[in-house]
C-alpha cells in the first residue's frame, strides 16, 4: 500500500476535468448533486481503506437510472473516469478516484423496489443500505442473509460489487449467492439486462458473478434483484472460552464434521478479546487464547440439537466456559464480542490495517500460527477475529501510519500471511476485494493466465478503460 | 434447428484435419486412444439433441490431464478446433463437432481424486459419473444435491460447462453452486486454477461461474472442486392429482408462500399423464389435468410439519387425491412416475423435441396456458412436466423429423414459446444449454449489449476460436 505508482491510471486523461466539463455534469444531475468544491472532493477522497487518499474530479448524486446512463454517455465520450461509491465502507481503496475522474455516489438511488413474496426476491436500487432491506424483508417473514460487518452502514451496490461477505456465510453463503439479476450500465452507458426472477437460467455466459466481483470496473448496477429465504424460526447463541487456540481450531472442524453447519461460527484471539474487553466490558476471560462465537438457527427442534450437540464437542476439545444464551437479549450481548472487535482494535492506535486471508478451513489452525509467527518476527502488533467457519480470518495490524518503519515491517508481516494463505490453498481477500490494496498480491494468486483472462473481460466490458480505472489489475 | 448455415463455424479450418494431423494426436494419447474409422466418427456425430448430426475429424480418449494440455498446444498451434465431450447426453448440440474438429472425450478421466470430510469438498475428473459421485459422497454422510434427469450416465464434466439443474433445484440450486475450483486447459494448452477450498474468495473476478456454463467454450476442466453438504436425515415424497391445471399452479406458489422450501416440487400434465401411465402402469389417473410430485427433506421433525403442511395446502387447492410415500421403496415408486416422463413420451413417435423454457415461479400457469395454446394453434403434441417449483417447463414436443411439415409446426410452436417466456421474465433455457440448438434465440433475451460481451468473454479466453466453435452464439 502507498508504493509508488500505486495510483496510477486510477483518473482519467489528464485534462478533461475542467470547469466546462463540469458544467456539463450538472446538466445531467442537476447542480445541488454535482459537487467540486475542494472540502467535498476532501471528504471523498478516502474511503474505509488506510493509508489511501486521492481527491476525484468531481463528485455526483444522481437521482434516476437515466442520469446515470447519460453520466456514462458523457465520461466514455470524453475519456472521464468513473468510479461508483456507496458509503465509503470499502477496505481496499475500491471507491477512490483520481483527480481526473469522477466519483458517483448512490446515496439518493435508494429504493426497495419490490418485495416479490411469490417468487421470493427483492429488487433494490444500488444506494440502499443492507440492513435496511434486511429489516424490511424480515417483517414479511423472509430472509436476506449476507450480514457484512458494515451492513448498517454499506449499500447493497457495494455488497453487489464487492461480493461481500458477513457472518452468516458459512450456512449462508456470501452475496453472489444471492444475486439474481441485474440492470448494468455499461462504460458507453448501454444496458446490460442480465438474470431475474428465474431460479434456473443457462442461456450463454453466467455474467451475473462476474458482474458480482467487478469492484466497479465492469458496469454500474441500477437495479439488484436478490433471492430471499424463508427466515429462520428460531436462533440460539453460545459462547465458549477455550485456554488453547488450537483446541478452539480443532472444535471448529469437529462441530462441521458432526454435520452440524452454524449459521455462525466466530472467533477472537488474545489481542482482540483484551482490546473488547477494555472497550465493551462484556466479562470476556483475559487468559484465554481463544473464543468462539457460535449461532445455529432453524427449526426449534434442529436448533436445540446442534446446539447440545455444540455443547459437547466444546467441552470435548477442552472449553473452559461455555454459555448458551436465554434470551434475545443475551444473544445480542454475547455477540456483541465479535461485533464490536473491530472498533475495540482500532481504538488502540492511530492506523488499522484490517485484512482478509482466508484458507480451507482444515487449516486454520496451521493460519494462525503464521500470523502470530509473522507478528513476532516484524515486531508489529496483530489482533486476530474472524469467520472460523468459513476459514475467513481478520488479521488486524495496530499501527501508525506515520511511522514508517513499523508500517514497513506491518506490509512485510501481511506479505508473509498472505504468501502462506496461498501456499495453503486460500486466498489473498475472503470478502475485501483486490482495489488498490491487494494489487500486488493478485498475480501471485492467479497466475499470469488468471491475469490475462481478467484483463481480456475488463476490455470485452470497457475496452476504453473508463470504469473504475487502475483497479484489481 | 437444422437451419442452413446452423452449423456454421463448428469445425476448424478446412484441410488442416489429415492423417499426418491424427498420427501427432495418435503420438499424444496413444493408438487405441485415438478414433477416426467411419464408424466411431458415426457414433460420435450425435448427442441427445434431436434433428441434429455432425461428423468429427477424429475423435481422442486422453487418460491424462497432461494429454489434455498437450492436445490443445497442438490443435490450437494448427488451428484444430476441439469439443469436450463427456457421455453425450447433451440436448442442445453442444458435444458436436465439424469433420475439421477433434471431439476429446472424458470418459478415461474418472477418478474421484478425493472427498475431504473436513473442508466438506469432493475433487474430481471431468469424466466421474454424476450418480457415482452421489453414491461416493452418501457414504460418509455428505450430500451433492444437484441430480440432473441424465446423472446416472452424465459425467460431471459436462454437468459442469453445461451448468445442470435437476429435481433438487428449487431447494438445494443448481450445478453452479456447487463448484468451487477448477483447474482448466486454456485454449492454448495453458493452465487456468479457479477457486479451491475456501468458501468465501474476492481476488479478482469471479470466474468459475462464467467457466460453469461455458459449454466447452472457454476451457478443458481437467479437475473439479465441488462443494458437499452434510445429507439430509430423511425425506418424505407426495404424490397430489388435480382435476384443473391451474389449481396445482396455485398449489406450488401456495406451497413457497407458507414458507416451505420442498427438495422437488414436480409437475407432469395429462399428455404426459397418459404416456406415463401406459408406459410404466404406476396408477396414475386419467381425467386430471396435473400431477405434483412433491419431496420434503432434511430433519423428521422439520419433514413431518412441512409433509403435513404440504397435504393441508394442496387439499385447500383442489386436489383430487393425496398420498405420502409410507416408505423408501414406495417413495421410489411415487417418484418414478416424474423419472420416467421423457422416456415415456418419447416412445410414442419417432422424435422428441425436448425443450427447458423457463419463467418465475409466479408464472407458472401463465406459461402452461402458453404451451397448450401454441401446441393446438400449430398442431402438435406437446407434453409438459418439469420442475414446477423453480419454474422450469419441460414442453416435450412428440413429433417425426421425416416430416418436414410437421417439424416446421414444431419450431414455429417453440418459437411462440420461447417470446413468451423472454415476456414474462423468463429465459429460453433453464438447464440444457444454448449450444447450437438455441443460437437464434439467445440475442432476442440478452438484448445487443449481451452478445457483445459474451463475444468478448470468448475473446479473453479463446483469441483463434478453437474451443468448441460456432456454439451459443
Amino acid at each position: 500500500m502507498g508504493a509508488p505508482g500505486l495510483f496510477r491510471g486510477i483518473g482519467g486523461i489528464r485534462g478533461t476535468m475542467n470547469p466546462l466539463f463540469i458544467k456539463e455534469l450538472e446538466a445531467i444531475v442537476g447542480r445541488p448533486h454535482t459537487l467540486s468544491d475542494r472540502e467535498s472532493l476532501a471528504v471523498y477522497g478516502y474511503d474505509a481503506t488506510p493509508e489511501l487518499e486521492s481527491r476525484p474530479g468531481a463528485v455526483l448524486l444522481p437521482g434516476t437510472a437515466g442520469e446515470i446512463i447519460r453520466i456514462m454517455e458523457l465520461c466514455h465520450g470524453a475519456g472521464v473516469s468513473v468510479t461508483p461509491r456507496g458509503s465509503g465502507t470499502n477496505l481496499s481503496g475500491g471507491a477512490i478516484s483520481g483527480s481526473e475522474g469522477v466519483v458517483v455516489q448512490t446515496s439518493r438511488l435508494n429504493r426497495i423496489i419490490e418485495i416479490d413474496e411469490e417468487n421470493l426476491t427483492a429488487t433494490v436500487e444500488p444506494g440502499v443500505i443492507t440492513s435496511t432491506l434486511h429489516t424490511a424483508v424480515e417483517e414479511r417473514g423472509l430472509f436476506y442473509p449476507p450480514d457484512p460487518g458494515s451492513m448498517n452502514i454499506s449499500t447493497m451496490g457495494g455488497n453487489v460489487a464487492e461480493n461481500s461477505g458477513g457472518l452468516r456465510g458459512l450456512k449462508y453463503g456470501v452475496t453472489a449467492d444471492y444475486v439474481m439479476g441485474l440492470d448494468t450500465v455499461l462504460a458507453d452507458g448501454s444496458l446490460l439486462h442480465t438474470g431475474g426472477k428465474v431460479v434456473k437460467d443457462v442461456a450463454g455466459y453466467c455474467l451475473n458473478p462476474l458482474l458480482v466481483s467487478s469492484e466497479g470496473t465492469l458496469g454500474f448496477f441500477t437495479a439488484i434483484t436478490v433471492k430471499l429465504i424463508p427466515k429462520p424460526q428460531t436462533k440460539t447463541t453460545m459462547l465458549a472460552h477455550f485456554p488453547k487456540m488450537r483446541q478452539a481450531a480443532l472444535a471448529v472442524s469437529a462441530v462441521i464434521a458432526a454435520k452440524i453447519i452454524p449459521a455462525t461460527l466466530e472467533f477472537l484471539d488474545k489481542v482482540t478479546i483484551k482490546c473488547v474487553e477494555d472497550y465493551a466490558h462484556v466479562g470476556l476471560p483475559l487468559d484465554v487464547e481463544a473464543v468462539l462465537l457460535i449461532e445455529v438457527d432453524g427449526h426449534p427442534v434442529v436448533v436445540e440439537e446442534e446446539a447440545a450437540g455444540v455443547e459437547i464437542i466444546c467441552k470435548q476439545h477442552g472449553c473452559s466456559f461455555f454459555q448458551t444464551a436465554r434470551d434475545a437479549g443475551e444473544s445480542l450481548r454475547l455477540a456483541t464480542a465479535r461485533r464490536t472487535a473491530l472498533s475495540a482494535l482500532a481504538r488502540l492506535r492511530p492506523t488499522t490495517i484490517l485484512e482478509d486471508a482466508t484458507v480451507p478451513r482444515s487449516r486454520l489452525a496451521d493460519m494462525l500460527k503464521v500470523i502470530q509467527d509473522a507478528a513476532q518476527k516484524y515486531r508489529v502488533t496483530i489482533g486476530t477475529f474472524g469467520h472460523a467457519g468459513d476459514g475467513n480470518l481478520h488479521p488486524t495490524c495496530l499501527t501508525d501510519e506515520r511511522d514508517k518503519d513499523e508500517i514497513a515491517r506491518a506490509h512485510m508481516a501481511f506479505d508473509e500471511i498472505f504468501d502462506a494463505a496461498i501456499a495453503m490453498g486460500g486466498t489473498i481477500t475472503g470478502e475485501h476485494g483486490v482495489g488498490l490494496a491487494k494489487k500486488k498480491y493478485l498475480p501471485r494468486l492467479v497466475g499470469e493466465s488468471g491475469i490475462r483472462v481478467m484483463r481480456g473481460i475488463k476490455q470485452a466490458f470497457d475496452p476504453k478503460g473508463i470504469l473504475n480505472p487502475g483497479k484489481i489489475f
